[in-house]
């Protein structure tokens, strides 16, 4: 990192720009990239399609648009796209795509132009992949993600004001995706050709990169790169108004004896500064509950840089992140719906330098981990997961 | 109105484009607008300096970046620039600038081109108007309002992982202006031309426009046009994460013995969907503390249109709107710091077709005023205020 | 007033004992009173049972304990006795039982010998008067009002733990009754005889009596007196936890266009310190939502009085008083199902004090009511209700 | 157990008396008890006064009320007595007294006897034993803990409109008192002699008692009895209105990077259905933060009884508890101000049969633990903290 950094004081690092080189660049297209609005939808493939709706319907409360023998078309309380998350009955629980709304319907031909010029596998359907969306692209990217890029959708009613359908844990918005790929460096400087910008990321003293958040819609991320073996999909998450949204989330699980579907959480991220809850759903798909990240919108907004040893990066409160949510995440599909083999990554994992026999964290920077409290061990037993 | 509207379940109208036709429009300049980020600060002049400050330091918590005897620069707990209000002290109570910051350091260059060939009184500082903002453009719009426009400013820390300094009612962002002018689609139609895109406004039968709510940032508003006698300013606007914050806000002002700065509120909005308070400074500047209203960043955002005559479209309680609301507002100055002249509203106003002698409301369409319960007259004895 | 009292930081009045002394007071019976716990539930009859129980069940979420073409059985989340509320047919809207809880079955001969030596009808039924109560005892109350005591309930199950059935306003507790009478020192000498201890008063500077707080349980009340023409029940009141669950009834109201069951606030009470909604059922019954008051089960609870004329003693933000709430209230029948005919007021109006022409408040002491700001008249058009 | 019990909906049980039976009871006395209200305040020794008033004044945002250089009396919003909690510097931490106030002066006098026909040592100072505390007497109870009765005390302001002093995570009421103890029926029955009434407890299904809650005030507890090596104190509580402000404690301690005093939670509680925080002090005393249980006034208040094997016990959404929680707690003292000889519990440990090798827990009852998910694995890595 050449560029001189400033210490906050709540602990974190503050740059102009994304501290993060890549060694291992993809070529940047000359083809212009797509001008992406914003995350829409996850084209979520599930095993058992009446467990799902009673997950993501009876549970979360997300609203039906249109479902049949097949699929769920679901969307949350604000949206006016015809969905969020589509539920797609299928053999294996995978991600059948990462969907991005962009700002044009030419959008589209920048990006068949774009990905081509990569490479990349490319398909275009005119009457789109999914019911309610129309003329959509949809490619393999180079880190082996798929991804589809659609203007034209079916505008439905915006559920705001019906306050009479709603539940104590109303999900209002699709806030953002989370990937796990080997090498989050390659992967920043992709999406950054692709238009994306890094508005957080955790990296240790020698530069090694952990993960990344990255937007184009003014809020902390559309999209995120976590590393470890990929392409997986790590979560989808949800936005709630308020924090007691969650907690009534967790209560309700409780109350239908489902609270194995909690995997972390509640908490307060250091990242992001959002309070979040991590559930998985009955294939194991991981969905986040989020609320309150900050404005990010401008071009020079602050870049934070955690370090990966704060032990408050991932939970502001100190709390112990649980290993399976470092190890496990959904597989992705191809273009010909069979999942793209997963690559180990070779970087050093976050879990291993921070829990476990050679890991360490601290609470203030000058502690060292040895003077934690007993009731502070900052981890737990790798042994019951792995 | 041609375009074809759909009566929404909630009880609004929807249309694609914003149905508002200007029968006075100013001419749209040929120069490109300068590509507007947000609104940034307002720059406001008050009477007596350490009244103010206790006002918003002291009771709201906004937190001070820098001050001296003539200004205090306060910041919400999200900014990362220098201010979102300048307390300025000065003879008059009033507004000296409302000041939007743009993507590029050449978009000045497009804001002083764009207004000169409008015809308005253009000034450029290269050291700026305000301690912490760099070259910027102010201009007497051709509505009358001092605009500025800037990019350079000087970076501070954002606060919001500093929970220690965070006060129960805590301000997190700076949401938006409101301003009052006498032709709402004249004001439209301009603000459209400098870019901006209108997301819901307050029509009647006839097509007379009462109100008008404008976004750059993907909000409801950047800023609104609301109908009446003007250019004045109505409120500047900070989004609370929260809506017991709002409710602390209220209940630390009784605790002062100072709830007389409640003008308006607490309740929900019809339009926007946010939840408000009304408050008036120690000069009568009002004040809106505001949250959660919802995304409009997609160039197809649906455009709603509250009937005026729906009881709660400005109060989704049906709370009655105090008429002081209405016809209270601070002055602008111009560039030369002096007031600028007031020029009466000739459309209907909103007031008076809604309560008193003359107005009639309904909370369901198919209900006629008379039919209203003895506890929802739906207003306020006129003949106190005016 | 002989006791001295002391003046809070708050404003309001501070002493050890009720500083309240009825020129025309019942005498006290020599039999001992029954011990009651708190007040149990309402028995009300409505003039249209399917209107009610869409606004009780559907609208506010109560649990429907039992029900038939004759009454439906509610109670909130936290009960385990068989109801808080009956809905009971009729045709007249009216109260036909205040009911409260004794300690053991033995109090109902208490009761009995207690209101007869005070020479009241008194009616014992074993069976109970309604489903689910067991061995009762309903008396005409010195003031004209119908009580209730009993002991044998059926249990049924508490629905705290069962999130999956709570809505986003769910009401958790029956908290109090507010009866509408016109001799307040008369009520508050003849509750306390019935073991009642009072929490706050309103008064004026000639020791007039507004309105005095009463409790069994140890929160502000389990029943109050409101000066006025009665006997007449002002309103029956159920709590939440937290505030945004009130909020989120007023939010419901106006989805489903009923926001004219809104009758006044939602707003922080000075009186109590809880935060308020008053809602008109289909009958014009009025319902309290009610939450976070404070612990007063100490014997030696500070009595709180507060100054008619402060503008903070009804609502904390200074948020004015609808005179219906003033005004209006629900009939009381007497045994045989009559109602009981309503004496009025003689001593001084609170509302004709305090709003209209004659009135005035204050919201600092030092502070008179003319210098008020123009938003803060503190009143409603009297002409418009009355 | 003989009395018939019934499995609620949420899969707890529920009996009519506590089912409970001690096979080592002590004697009842024929003295009758003191009439205990609540509990009222902790006596606490901490060695560093100053870091200790940091932590609960300035981070918990207690009230003091009088402090020296050997003590500080702390309140929290609504109380009206002298303190709820006595910080006292000595040489080792410890509870010097946990106090109750009793109902009337006379009940002073029914405490000596009572303890005095018990063999226990006791002590009465007229003058009381800390400031702003008349009359009061300690004893030594049978259980090994300092027990303190008083009724006198100087009333100071009750805060509670005080919300210009209030911060985000304000508590406003000593809520209980937690004690380790080896028996827990032997605990139980002697405190039923005491006159407390069982609320809750958990048993397995040999009818072995991990621990039961008991209350005087009509809430959850006023103090609980936690099988284990005791007599020691497991934690003392104070209760927030709303969860927010329990959440906001957390961030505020994470802002400091203090998040190492985060022991365990956020999280809802089984038992008392209360959401609840634990934090430990700079001594190392645990401190719970807890809010809304429910009404428990009625005699036959139904007794919860919830399996020691359901997962959802501690904590309903299933998060473990940390070894610490179970394993740590203070020292408590004996009337000369020296530590009382801790005595190991023989019983079976709740860690032990639930976490560990050998512990094994469910979250539906047809559920065995193999079958739990990996993230689900109930426990953290004993080793770490034994």
């Amino acid at each position: 990192m050449t560029e001189p950094r400033i210490k906050s004081s709540s602990g974190f690092y503050i740059t102009k720009e994304a501290p993060i080189e890549a060694a291992n660049a993809l070529p940047t297209p000359t083809n212009p990239a797509p001008d992406i609005l914003r995350c829409a939808y996850m084209d979520l493939v599930v095993t058992d399609l009446a467990a799902s709706r009673e997950f993501y319907v009876d549970v979360l409360g997300l609203h039906v648009t249109e479902e049949d023998d097949e699929a769920i078309y679901l969307r949350s309380t604000e949206e006016f796209i015809h969905h969020n998350l589509v539920l797609r009955k299928g053999p294996v629980a995978a991600v059948a795509a990462f969907s991005y709304r962009v700002r044009t319907p030419g959008d589209l031909d920048k990006a068949v132009a774009f990905y081509t010029e990569l490479g990349c596998r490319v398909e275009r359907r005119p009457e789109g992949f999914t019911k309610g969306i129309g003329d959509s692209v949809r490619v393999e990217d180079p880190l082996g993600f798929p991804y589809e890029f659609f203007y034209q959708t079916e505008h439905v009613e915006r559920l705001s004001w019906r306050y009479d359908l709603q539940t104590p844990g109303e999900l209002v918005r699709l806030d953002h995706f989370n990937q796990v790929t080997p090498d989050v460096p390659r992967a920043v400087r992709h999406y950054q050709d692709l238009g994306f910008r890094v508005t957080e990321d955790i990296q240790d003293e020698d530069g090694v990169v952990y993960a990344a958040w990255m937007r184009r819609k003014p809020t902390v991320h559309d999209t995120a790169a976590t590393g470890g073996d990929g392409p997986r999909m790590h979560h989808v998450a949800f936005a709630t108004h308020e924090k007691h949204n969650i907690l009534a989330i967790c209560d309700k699980l409780g109350a239908l004896r489902r609270s194995d579907a909690i995997e972390r959480g509640p908490g307060r991220h250091g990242v992001s500064n959002a309070f979040y809850l991590y559930l998985r759903d009955p294939d194991g798909h991981r969905v986040e509950i989020y609320t309150q990240d900050y404005y990010t919108g401008d071009p020079d907004n602050p870049v934070i840089t955690w370090d990966v040893h704060d032990n408050q990066r991932r939970d502001w409160w100190g709390n112990p992140v649980v290993p399976s949510w470092y190890t496990e995440a959904s597989l992705v599909l191809d273009l010909d719906g069979k999942p793209q083999p997963v690559v180990a990554r070779t970087d050093a994992s976050e879990m291993a330098v921070t829990i476990g026999a050679d890991g360490f964290s601290y609470t203030k920077d000058e502690t060292d981990a040895s003077s934690l409290p007993s009731w502070k061990m900052g981890e737990y037993k790798l042994g019951h997961q792995l």
